[in-house]
């Protein structure tokens, strides 16, 4: 068999395994999340291990500490993987909830119920944990999963997906609910961004190159996420101690994470009493700061920031700064520069605010907050499977609901249209 | 300019005047749907004349009469088109609504305010009404969009759009917010499917060919329309005089459209009393019946039905006929032939209807209902924009919301991630 008949022949045991998903018990459901959770922690040793030669390739290969460190599985991590599938049996199951059910003029009931989509791709890169997320979110919406991971995380990822399928077709989920690639060859994702036959969704999770080469290439509908260059913009009329409170945090409370703050915009009215103490903060934290001439002028160390620098997610003790004329150039610099995701405006003015969450186009718009909530659980809503910075179908944070469709069922007594 | 820059200018704009369309009142937008009504009502002539031309030339090209009838436009369906728009006035706007808003556990205040998509690509084919029909559902969303029609309709096309165009910028509507791409070359097509920066969404309308063309090449969003092969399935408990209705009413009511009905699935337990019968009707009514074996033994006239023709969207006088031993054959053919739009069951049995509604996968699934009935205005939520047979985004008929998306806005008062 060719890659593509590998793949075609594991997608269409997922085209069935979700066609009887779609309709198995809450029960049946929760019931897999604790086994599954019961078997890692039950083979925590055998993953460990596999997830050992991974970490020798890594090495010989020279990935980088932090790259290590996101692949490197212990029985701690194991046992939060763990605890994660665990948690998805408190969430309410989405399946089978009917919106707004009403009558029609001919005395048609019609409403909408909601169901799973049916099969998800996720494509991924080097962290393991991902495999048992998406697995645990895409089983208890009803959906099949088919997961293809990164090179990095191989050994890993197929110790995982072996414990994790077993337990979960031993307690009642249909076989090839829970698939993986284990084709490391790039041809791999390509041939998955064309089974539109097979695959309802794609959904990418990992950084800017992969993102960009599923969108660009596929025609299974996608649901991009995660690309986040998160601004602060601190208007003139800004409590400049919560501003500082809330840049600090953007940056530095978890660098590495798509909602981390990437780019402080600060008006010229308030940058002089702002940015020199801000920065020596940020500074004194680890932080680069790469400036506009104004704000060079200011910070002592900052280097000059390029056009490429305002464009960037740094995911990095990095952050570019720009002092701007007015809410209206922060607008623009958001409109040219942002990803969508996640933008912040720090203001005491009444129309400030509501012109900022007015006029800015990403998924979340905060004032006076902290880019780092947007996430599935600081909102309230439980696990998710990455925030969405597209516009169709999902946008933000995306959890169970995000994981179904709807469809219309309408309960008649003989009514033709006239 | 060559074709691919030629598009990049007008959507350019249609970008920028998506900006300031999405925060235009609700009045605004009221008053230019009124005012292009009224373009439309005064040029009429003029619409009318370049219509002609499309008309010579289609004869000339050897377009069915059926093609020509839809081309065709008279002061009578112009005055349609007009109504059209004026019936958008007396919509809700769905722009701004905010939905759950509600507090965290850190008291940030966070709900999702619903907003336009941006720029939407609409492609299609002869039909000029689509141009007026489209650009009015767009309007009322806030949206930007960029029109592409079939060449057989490009002058009725140009006609229409330097009308509605010039009535709603009169009106306050932000200059390129209708945009008309005149080149009737392919290639036009090509580029919109690739344009990712400037459209955040394509939706295809027309036959089957177009729509595949669309979601097999874009790289740009699609929202799927239209291709109907919707059955009825006659179960061995069903009222078959409701069912004799409900087939003649889905097959001949408007055999064109998409949610008419293409094929015919009976129990064997009542194919003896009711094939006869309801195939008599039928060809009474002009129709062709093509059907299996045991059909072809029990209705005079009828030819055999191919594999294909079980696959095929008919939109004629043609209805494909077969004979299952079971709901669960029905439900596997559904699975196999289908199109997921419309699916009807004729039953008297509860736990069919259920099992019916539960297992087929379709945007709208009927228990003793005409097909016909899956349209905007029928269901009750006013005008559509297509029937959306995907699953990401929307389903079923696609009025004003399904033509916005949300995004999260949140209040704080200082909050950070701790």
């Amino acid at each position: 068999m060719n890659i593509r008949e590998s793949i075609i022949s594991k997608t269409s045991v997922s085209k069935e395994a979700a066609r009887k998903l779609s309709s198995i018990s809450t029960d049946i459901k929760n019931n897999a999340l604790l086994n599954m959770a019961k078997g890692l922690r039950e083979n925590a040793e055998k993953i460990v291990s596999a997830n050992s030669k991974d970490l020798k390739n890594g090495e010989a290969k020279g990935l980088s500490p932090a790259l290590l460190d996101r692949l490197m599985l212990d029985e701690n991590r194991i046992n939060d993987m763990a605890i994660g599938l665990e948690q998805l049996v408190a969430l309410k199951d989405p399946i089978g909830e009917v919106l707004g059910m009403q009558l029609n003029a001919d005395g048609l009931q019609i409403g909408r119920v909601r169901v799973p989509l049916g099969v998800i791709g996720i494509i991924y890169e080097a962290r393991p944990n991902v495999t048992v997320d998406a697995a645990g979110l895409c089983l208890k919406s009803g959906n099949a999963v088919v997961l293809r991971g990164g090179s990095e995380a191989i050994n890993s990822n197929i110790a995982i997906i072996e414990v994790i399928s077993k337990y979960a077709y031993e307690a009642g989920i249909p076989n090839g609910a829970i698939q993986f690639i284990d084709v490391t060859d790039r041809e791999a994702v390509n041939v998955m961004l064309k089974l539109n036959d097979y695959l309802d969704v794609i959904i990418p999770r990992g950084g800017a190159g992969l993102i960009k080469t599923v969108v660009e290439n596929s025609t299974v509908p996608v649901i991009e996420t995660g690309t986040g260059n998160c601004h602060v913009y601190v208007d003139s009329s800004a409590d400049l101690e919560m501003a500082k409170k809330i840049v600090i945090n953007g940056k530095t409370h978890r660098p590495g994470v798509c909602n981390a703050t990437e780019s402080l915009l600060v008006h010229k009215d308030v940058a002089n009493e702002l940015l020199p103490a801000v920065c020596k903060d940020l500074q004194d934290l680890g932080v680069e700061i790469r400036g506009c001439d104004v704000t060079l002028n200011l910070v002592n160390g900052a280097i000059p920031a390029t056009d490429e620098d305002y464009g960037t997610e740094f995911l990095d003790f990095i952050i570019s700064v720009k002092v701007v004329d007015s809410i209206d150039e922060a607008i623009e610099h958001i409109y040219k520069y942002g990803t969508k995701h996640s933008e912040v405006i720090v203001t005491e003015n009444y129309n400030n605010s509501r012109k900022f969450q007015s006029e800015v186009d990403a998924a979340a718009v905060y004032v006076n907050a902290s880019s780092r909530f947007t996430d599935g659980f600081q909102f309230g809503f439980g696990a998710e499977i990455g925030i969405s910075t597209q516009k169709l179908h999902a946008r933000g944070p995306m959890g169970l609901t995000e994981l179904t469709t709807t469809k219309y069922i309408i309960n008649g007594s003989g009514q033709i249209r006239k």
